[in-house]
């Protein structure tokens, strides 16, 4: 038997992560808020997803603590909902970001990187990494300010 | 009309990883291939889910380059397979890491994490952390330690 099963290791955070946002619409919710979306049909739109299940991720999102639904109005019409990533939402970019990352070494996009993640100060791209140096300023996604890059095709 | 919609955002390394990766049996497999399983049973076991999922999200793995197949036989059984996470699957664990870790921080267990992971040298533990410090020294999963954790429950 292998050693693994010697544990319990259900009480584990990256388990605990894939429960909470380890779904493929959830997942791409996540990035297009990231991109800014925040209505409901916008998001419908950018995902091409049925609504049911847009609104069922949107309810998990919601109810996990990821994102908030504060009601707007355009003139003349019936309030709406929009979807607004929490502190807690934006605190999971840059995993996100990480997996963009990964991507970008393993199989780099033709027309280079849709997004950039900069430091604005500095100027410098952001990078995620894996690191044992204390001093290594963590930032956050308050700290950076994400961009279009070449990969990004204007349409029309 | 949100100003998103004015670019194809496809070509996007997130998309891409998120297309290869994201999905919560795939993310699992991945998260007992670093607690350091390697055989079809043993994933089977560990994530409870029906073979056939397990074989294609096997499968997937394997063709989207981030596990490699192995035979090995047990004295006097018939050669199986075994699933090895390749450099491409490594590298993509600190993503998830970042996944745990922003779980730790909004969701924390309570008996504490179920792994740590540290560099050996140092002793220090291993953080994934949004940088744009040209010398945050960047580790990879080579470079560091994972153990268990006060959350790993011991069975028995």
């Amino acid at each position: 038997m292998h050693p693994r099963f010697q544990y319990d290791l259900d009480d584990c955070a990256i388990l605990g992560a894939i429960e909470t946002v380890g779904d493929g619409w959830t997942l791409k919710i996540l990035r297009e808020a990231v991109y800014g979306l925040r209505r409901f049909d916008d998001f419908a739109r950018a995902l091409g997803c049925g609504r049911g299940v847009l609104s069922d991720r949107l309810k998990k999102l919601t109810a996990a603590g990821l994102m908030e639904r504060q009601a707007y109005a355009e003139p003349g019409q019936r309030p709406r909902a929009e979807y607004h990533l929490t502190d807690m939402g934006w605190d999971a970019v840059p995993a996100l970001l990480a997996l963009g990352q990964w991507r970008e070494r393993w199989a780099p996009q033709a027309g280079g990187p849709a997004i950039r993640v900069t430091e604005p100060n500095s100027g410098r791209p952001a990078r995620v990494v894996l690191t044992a140096d204390p001093k290594a300023a963590a930032l956050s996604m308050e700290d950076v300010r994400i961009s279009l890059g070449p990969g990004a095709r204007r349409i029309g």
